[in-house]
């Protein structure tokens, strides 16, 4: 298992989004820094909000009426410095695959030009009412290809 | 990034720590499942408890009187079956490595027979005050490395 | 609005459950102690095994299999000593109202004899599907009832 | 205890700051709304906007550099709808007493013109590092008072 390095944020795709999000002071621990766990739910949030602003695709709906999950069945993540309460992040998602029922992102979280922490996420998409797996909907589908084209062609 | 593959309660080291765990209905989201962020704090708990219990080495007194934190350098987890509320899992870590400054662990975690998730952790620890690298401390390294010691000559 | 005393836990009816939990690193926040909105989290788990253990009535499967919410309406807390990691707690759950479709509880979090927080609760119970108001269920209304009774009657 | 009655956003002062807020995926329990604990990480998160963006002090900063903690010594909530996940929030504070070493707020919790949820809180103000009561900041004081009296003066 190689350890992967921190990149600043210019080098990653001008095209990619860039999400928004805060270190709340409930995020942090005794040590001061953002928890371990928050740092995903803070992933999540920033996931719901790439689904809503940059794909088109409302995760709440996605969940609710439409009754289709996106549950998580690989996350990993790699801290580089640590995160501080009101810290500003901005998350940038990165789309690396996409299968039938799955797909596989990338998700770098920076303070400015500093990268604190790398996920690496895929999802598997399911019916949420008989918990079995589905393709990933056509419009989702979509959506992830024309965001992975257009980080590639426009790539620094 | 091969895909592992769940393993039965029963084929993992008799000598290992079964520490018990709980999904409370705050865990679960609105897929009715256990929220991937959850399984994190999930699996922090364990690891405090692994701390208390098997390895005798006070998790809290560690981060408060003795200043010295564990903190996260890699995470990852793969999900194998959804965790459920009310479900009473068993935490089983192993220890896979003990460097100078951090040491690695995989903590696989079941229902009965199931095993729902695999996590594998990387920690380092670091002086709060400083924020810096320490060497692992010496009663917890005797202990990481006893419990890996009985762990492997009692593997059935 | 008068501020409420803290009571020794010798107190408290002898009758009256003794559900243990626990403070995490988690729970915990950069002021060193457990952050005031994990406590509400902590008082929900211990009401999940005060449901179990005590009355008998099965927390999940109630909002499982049998779409019945017990939703708060209103919850409130006195904070008497901060918690800290590590701290090992005892939540004595107390029924004091049994109405219709809701019902109110006070829990005390104590740590050894020292209350450090007392919460109290009101309940509502809904069809989790039509999310409509419903009679508090017999098992559960009776079980209340029966509790409410024996801790009162044992009072020291 | 009389039930308060919910209050449309209208009929709060126009001089209130409105904080936005949003309830994710991870607030939202298998009833599918955002759970009674997660209602007070969201309060608490608008309540560090409120110090930075209307009051003008920074919230981390006061926790961290000032060693000054403003720890709950009650909080309250009044839940009238249910959270959904991706509702937007608009929380509106109001000041309501300053004494020597705490302060009374209320936080109104709107979506649209639909309030939510209604807390009532006191927070004490503390020095961190003895954990002994110390009197509120002359700046979070004049803070509080300005801000106290702008909503008084232009209460529709």
């Amino acid at each position: 298992m190689s350890r992967p390095q921190p990149l600043p944020a210019s080098a990653l795709p001008a095209a990619a989004a860039r999400i928004p999000g805060r270190i709340r002071f409930s995020d942090c621990d005794p040590a001061g820094i953002a928890f371990f766990g928050a740092w995903f739910t803070l992933a999540n949030a920033a996931i719901e909000d790439f689904f809503d602003m940059t794909l088109g695709v409302d995760f709440h709906h996605l969940h609710g009426e439409r009754r289709t999950g996106t549950g998580f069945v690989h996350a990993e993540a790699d801290w580089f410095s640590p995160g501080r309460m009101g810290d500003r992040i901005l998350f940038t998602p990165i789309v690396t695959r996409i299968g039938g029922a799955s797909y596989s992102t990338t998700l770098h979280a920076h303070r400015q030009e500093t990268e604190l922490v790398r996920f690496r996420f895929v999802n598997a998409t399911t019916d949420l009412d008989s918990a079995r797996s589905r393709p990933v909907p056509e419009d989702l589908r979509g959506a992830l290809a024309r965001y992975a084209a257009s980080c590639e062609s426009l790539a620094p």
